[in-house]
C-alpha cells in the first residue's frame, strides 16, 4: 500500500469521524428539553410534516435513481452504476440527518431562549446547523474516498457526482416548489383574506409553511452544496487523471477537502469562544477561521504532494472569489440598494417592483466579473486543472459554510414555534435577534451557492472536454452555435416550469385553506383546530408532481443534444446554459432577497413602518420575489451542474 | 459597365423612387384637413414636442458620430468613415421623415374619422405609416447601393451598418427612456394621485406622453429595423466577398431587397382593395401579399444570378421564421396566456405578476427553437452565407412590415387627440377600433423586431468570423469562455442601466407634474393651462442624458474584449451576448405586452371589468411591464446587432 493509499484511507477515516461528530451533536441536542407540551405538539407536527415530505420525495427519487442505475449499468459497468447509487444515497442521507437535526433543534432553541437567553439559544441553533453542515462534508468525503480507494477511475467516480446531482435536482426543485406554495398559500388566505398574523396557529397552512422552511432552506440547500462539493472534486479528478503523475493529482482534491473538513470542525467549535467576543459576527468569524486554516493546510499539502505553487494560487483564487461573491450578494440584498427599493415603494408597488428588477440586473455585474477573473487567473496559473481546483478551494470549507446556512432556518423556526406556542413576547424578541443574525449569513450563503455552482459547472465543463477528448468547441460551426442557443434557453425554460408550478400548487393550497376557514366551525375564533395534515398532504403531492417535468428535462436535453448534434455541440450547450443559468440565478435570487429585505427595513420603522401604503407596496415586491429567490433561482444552481455532470458521465459514449 | 453594375444602378433608382413615393404620400396627407383649431393646437404641441426631442437627440448623436468618424478615418480610410457617416445620416433622415409623417397623420386620422368614418381613417393612418416604412426601406437600399456601386468593398460598406447601428442605439435607448418616463410620470400623478382620466388635457405630462409614443414606437422602431435591414445585407456582402464569384454573391442581397421594396410598395397600395374585403385583417394580408411577391421575385433572381437553389431555401427559411416568430409572440401577448394572467389577478397583484413572469419565460421557448432551426437549416443548405441570406429574407419586406408597425402609434395618437379635443365619443370609438387593429400588428412587429435582430446579429457574427479569418472560436480556451461570460453579462448590465434610467427620469417628471398641480391655480378645474413644454423639456433632457452610459458601454466593451483578450474571445463575447440578449429581449417584451393586454382584456368587461380589485391588480402588472417592453426589451435588439457590427468593422485591426 503506497503513501497515497494511506492518505486516502485517512480521508475516509476523517469523513467517518466527521459523521460521528454530527451524530453526537444530534444525540446531545435530542437530550435537551423540548419545552412545554404545546411546543412539543407544534414541533412534532413540523417534524413529522418534514419527514412525510422527505420520505415521499425519496420514494419518487428512488424510482428515478433505479431507472438511471439500470441504464448506467447497461451502458457502462456495474461500478459506475454503484457509484451513482452511492452518490444519490449519500446525498439523501445527508438531507435526512440534517433535516432531523434541524427540526429537533428549532424547538429546543426556543426552549433554550426561555431557559438561558440569547447565548444558550445561539449555540444550540448553531450546533443544530452543524449537524447538516458536517453530514454534508463528511458523507461527501467518505463516499468519494471509498470509490477512489477501490477504483482510481474517474469514469466510475463521475457516477457518484451524477447521483448527487440527481438528488439535488429533485430536492431543490421539489423543495423549492413546496416551500413557496405553502408560504404563498398560507399568506394569501391567512394574512390577506382572514387578517390574522403570520405564524398564527389558527391558519391551517402555517405548519406546512414552517415545514417548507426546512424542506427548502435546509434539505434543498444541503443537496445543492453537496452536489457542488462532490462535483468540484470529481472534475479535478477527471482532469488530474489525464496528467502523467495522475495519482497524485487525483488524490490532491480529496486531501484538500479532508483538510477543509477538519478546519470546518474547528470552526464550528470555535463559535463557543467567538460568541463571547462578539455574538453579532461570531458566525462570520468562524467561517473566516476555518478558511484561514484551510488555506494554510492546502499550502502544506500542495507543497508536499505535487510541489507546484501555481496550483496553490488556483485554490486561493477559489477561496477569495467565494468570499467576494458572498459579500457582493450581501451588499445588494441588505445594503443601500434595498433602501432604494423601499424609497421607490413610497410611490407605489409598481415603482418598487421596477427598482427591484433593476437591482437584480445590477447585482449580476460584480459576481460575473469575479467569476470571470477567478477562472481566467486559475487557468493562467494551472490550466483546466486550475479551474477545477479553484472550485475545490471555494467549496473546501463547506462544513462550516453549510452549518451557518442551516442555522438560519432553525432560528426562523424557533421564532415560529415561540409565536405559535404563545410564548412570552420577550422570547420572540430573542429568536428574532437570532433570526436576524442568520439573515446576513443566509444572504452570503445564497450568493455562495450560486457562485460555487457556477465555478463547479465550469470545472465540470472542463472535465467534460478532457473526458470527451475535445480539442475544440468551435463556435464557427453551426452545430455548436445551435447547441449554445439551446443551452442558453434551458434556464429560461426551467424558470417557466418552476414558476408556473408554484402558481398551480399554491392555488390548490389557497382553495384548501379557504375551505377549512369556511367549513371548520370556530376555527377563526380559536375554538377549533385546523386540519394541518391535509394541507401538508396537498402541498407535498403537488410539489412532487410538479418537480418531474423540469427534472426529467434537465437530464434528457443534454443527452439529446449530445447524441443528435455531437460532442462539440454539447460543449456549446453547456457553455450557454452555464452563462445564462448563473446570470438568471443571481438576478432572481438577489432581486427576491432585496425585495424581502426592503420590506423588513420598512417594518423596522423606516419610511413610516408597518401599516403604511409604503409597507403595503413593499409586501407585493416581497411576494413576487419569493418564488424567484426560493424556487426558480436556486433551481439554476442545480440545473447547470446537473447538465454538466450528465455530459461528463456520458462523454465516452457521445464522443464515438 | 457590366450587367451587375446596371443591376446596382437599378437598385439605387428603386430606392430613390421609393423615397419619392414616401414624400408624395407625406405631401398628400399634409393637404388633408387637420380639423378644429383645438385639434390643430394639440397636434402642433405633439408635433413640435417630437421635433424638439428629435433635434436635440440628433445633436447628441452628431457629437458621437463626429468622434467615431474621425476615429474610423484615422484607423481605416476616409471611405469607411464616409460610409459610417452616410449610414448614420440615412437612419436619422428616415427617422425624421417618418416622425413628420406620423405626427402629421395622426390628427388628420382623427379628422378623417369625423368626416368619413372607419374606412377613410384606416387608409389615412396606414398611408401615414407607409411614409416611415418606405423611407426606411428606400434609404437603406439607396445608401447601400451607392457604396456598393463605387467601392465593392465590404470593409467600407461595413461602416454604413455601423452608422445605422449607432443611431439605432441612441434612438432606441433614448426614445425608450423618454416614452416610459413620460408615460409613468403622467400616469402616476395624473391617474393615480389626481384621479383624472388618461389623455386628459389638464395633465401637464399628457403631451409628453403622446410625444413619447412617436419617439419610442415610430422613431425607435424605425431605427431598429433600419439597422437590421442594413446589417443583414452588409453581413451577406462580407461573406459573399470571400467567394470565388464574389461580385455576384455580393450583388445578390442588394437585388433581393430591391425586389422586397417593390413588393412592399405593391403591398401598401393593395390595402385600399384589401380593406374592402376584410378591414380586420387588411394589414396582415397586405404583408402576406408582399411576402409572396418577394418570394417569387427572389426565386427568379437567385435562379438568374447564381443559379443555386440551395440559397433560395435559406431565404425561404428566413421568411418563414420571421412569420413564425411574429405569430408566436402574438400568441403569448394576446392569446390564452393573457387570460391566465388576468385570472391570477383575481388573487391580487403579486400572483398576476408571477404569472406574467412565467409567461415571459415560457414565451422564449418557441422563438428560440424557431431561430435555432432557421440558422441550422440555412447553414446546412448554404453555409454561413445561408445564415446571412435568411436574415435578408426575413427583412426583405421591411417596407410593408414597418408601415403596419408605424400605423399603430398613429392610430393611438389619433385616439389621444380625439380625447383631448373632447370629440364626440363615437369618434373615440372609431379610433379605438383602429387602435385595436394595430395592436395585433404591433405584437407581431415586436416579435419580428427581436427575431430579425437575432438573425441579423448571427449573420453579422458569421461575417465577423470570415472578416477576422477565424477558423475557430474555441470554447476550450479560457479567453473565449471569459469572453462568452462577459458577453452574456452585457444584456443584464444594459437592462439595469435602462431600467434605472426610467426610474430616475420618471421621478423628475413626477416632481414637475406635482409642482404644476400645486402651483398653477385652477389647473384641476380646467380653468388654467398646464405648462406642457416644461415637462417635455425635462423628460427630453433626462432621456438624452441617460442614454449616454449604455450607449458608450455597448460600443466600447466589444473593443476592449477584442483588443485585450483577442479575436476569438470577441467571437465568444458576441455569441454570449446574442444568446442572452435574444432571450432577455423576448422575455421582457412579451411579459410586458402580456400584462398590458391582460389589463385590456379585463377592461373589455371580463372578470368584472374596470373598477374591480382584479382590474387594479392588473394595472400594476401593466405598469411594471411598461419599461420592460418599451425600454429595456427593445434595447436588446440594438445591443446585440451593434456589438456585432463594431466587431465586424474593427475585425481587421483586432485580428493582427
Amino acid at each position: 500500500m503506497g503513501n497515497l493509499d494511506i492518505c486516502t484511507l485517512f480521508s475516509i477515516f476523517s469523513g467517518v469521524v466527521g459523521l460521528g461528530i454530527a451524530l453526537i451533536l444530534y444525540l446531545a441536542i435530542k437530550r435537551k428539553s423540548p419545552g412545554s407540551p404545546l411546543m412539543i405538539e407544534i414541533s412534532e407536527a413540523i417534524h413529522s410534516g418534514a419527514m412525510v415530505f422527505l420520505k415521499r420525495e425519496y420514494i419518487y427519487i428512488s424510482v428515478f435513481v433505479t431507472v438511471v442505475f439500470i441504464v448506467l449499468w447497461q451502458l457502462f459497468t456495474i461500478y459506475t452504476a454503484l457509484a451513482f447509487l452511492t452518490g444519490a444515497t449519500c446525498s439523501m442521507l445527508a438531507g435526512f440527518i440534517g433535516m432531523k437535526g434541524s427540526t429537533r433543534s428549532s424547538v429546543r432553541t426556543t426552549q433554550a431562549a426561555i431557559e438561558g437567553g440569547t447565548p444558550l439559544a445561539l449555540s444550540l441553533a448553531l450546533r443544530g446547523g452543524a449537524i447538516m453542515g458536517l453530514s454534508v462534508a463528511s458523507l461527501g468525503l467518505a463516499g468519494l474516498g471509498l470509490f477512489f480507494f477501490f477504483t482510481k477511475s474517474p469514469l466510475i467516480i463521475n457516477g457518484f457526482a451524477m447521483g448527487a446531482s440527481s438528488v439535488a435536482l429533485f430536492a431543490r426543485v421539489g423543495g423549492g416548489i413546496y416551500t413557496k406554495s405553502a408560504d404563498v398559500g398560507a399568506d394569501l388566505v391567512g394574512k390577506v383574506e382572514a387578517g390574522i398574523p403570520e405564524d398564527d396557529p389558527r391558519n391551517p397552512g402555517v405548519i406546512a409553511d414552517n415545514v417548507g422552511d426546512n424542506v427548502g432552506d435546509t434539505a434543498g440547500m444541503g443537496a445543492d452544496l453537496f452536489e457542488s462539493y462532490v462535483g468540484s472534486v470529481v472534475a479535478s479528478m477527471a482532469i488530474g487523471a489525464t496528467f502523467s503523475s495522475a495519482l497524485a493529482y487525483m488524490s490532491l482534491p480529496l486531501l484538500l477537502i479532508t483538510v477543509g473538513l477538519i478546519a470546518s470542525i474547528i470552526g464550528v467549535f470555535s463559535i463557543e469562544w467567538l460568541k463571547r467576543l462578539s455574538p453579532q459576527s461570531a458566525l462570520r468569524n468562524a467561517t473566516y477561521i476555518s478558511q484561514a486554516l484551510f488555506l494554510l493546510g492546502s499550502f502544506i499539502i500542495i507543497k508536499l504532494l505535487v510541489n507546484n505553487i501555481n496550483i496553490f494560487w488556483s485554490v486561493v483564487f477559489g477561496i477569495l472569489s467565494g468570499i467576494l461573491i458572498g459579500l457582493e450578494s450581501e451588499y445588494f440584498t441588505s445594503g443601500p440598494p434595498i433602501k432604494r427599493i423601499a424609497r421607490s415603494a413610497q410611490q407605489g408597488s409598481a415603482p418598487s417592483l421596477i427598482t427591484g428588477l433593476a437591482v437584480g440586473f445590477e447585482s449580476t455585474i460584480l459576481p460575473l466579473l469575479t467569476l470571470g477573473a477567478a477562472i481566467f487567473l486559475s487557468y493562467k496559473f494551472s490550466g483546466l486543472y486550475g479551474i477545477a481546483l479553484s472550485a475545490v478551494g471555494m467549496l473546501g470549507t463547506i462544513g462550516i459554510v453549510m452549518s451557518t446556512d442551516s442555522y438560519g432556518p432553525i432560528a426562523d423556526n424557533a421564532g415560529g414555534i415561540a409565536e405559535m406556542s404563545e410564548a412570552d413576547p420577550k422570547i420572540r424578541k430573542i429568536t428574532d435577534k437570532l433570526d436576524s443574525l442568520g439573515n446576513t449569513t443566509a444572504a452570503i450563503g445564497k450568493g455562495f451557492a450560486i457562485g460555487s455552482a457556477a465555478l463547479t459547472a465550469l470545472a465540470l465543463f472542463s472535465a467534460y472536454q478532457k473526458t470527451a477528448r475535445l480539442t475544440s468547441i468551435n463556435l464557427t460551426d453551426v452545430n455548436t452555435v445551435v447547441g449554445l442557443l439551446l443551452g442558453a434557453l434551458m434556464p429560461f425554460a426551467i424558470s417557466y416550469m418552476t414558476l408556473s408550478a408554484v402558481g398551480r400548487a399554491s392555488n390548490e393550497m389557497v382553495k384548501e385553506i379557504r375551505r377549512q376557514f369556511k367549513e371548520i366551525k370556530g376555527l377563526l375564533e380559536g375554538k377549533a383546530k385546523p386540519d394541518s395534515d391535509r394541507c401538508i398532504d396537498i402541498v407535498t403531492r403537488n410539489a412532487l408532481k410538479e418537480m418531474i417535468l423540469p427534472g426529467v428535462s434537465a437530464v434528457v436535453t443534454p443527452l439529446l443534444v449530445g447524441f443528435l448534434l455531437g460532442a462539440e455541440a454539447l460543449g456549446g450547450f453547456l457553455a450557454g446554459a452555464t452563462a445564462t443559468g448563473v446570470l438568471l440565478g443571481i438576478f432572481m435570487a438577489n432581486a427576491g432577497a432585496a425585495w424581502d429585505n426592503a420590506k423588513k427595513w420598512i417594518e423596522e420603522g423606516n419610511l413610516g413602518g408597518k401599516g403604511t401604503p409604503t409597507h403595503a407596496a413593499s409586501v407585493i415586491g416581497d411576494t413576487v420575489g419569493d418564488p424567484l429567490k426560493d424556487t426558480a433561482g436556486p433551481s439554476m444552481n442545480i440545473l447547470i451542474k446537473l447538465m454538466a455532470v450528465v455530459a461528463l458521465v456520458f462523454a465516452p459514449l457521445i464522443m464515438h
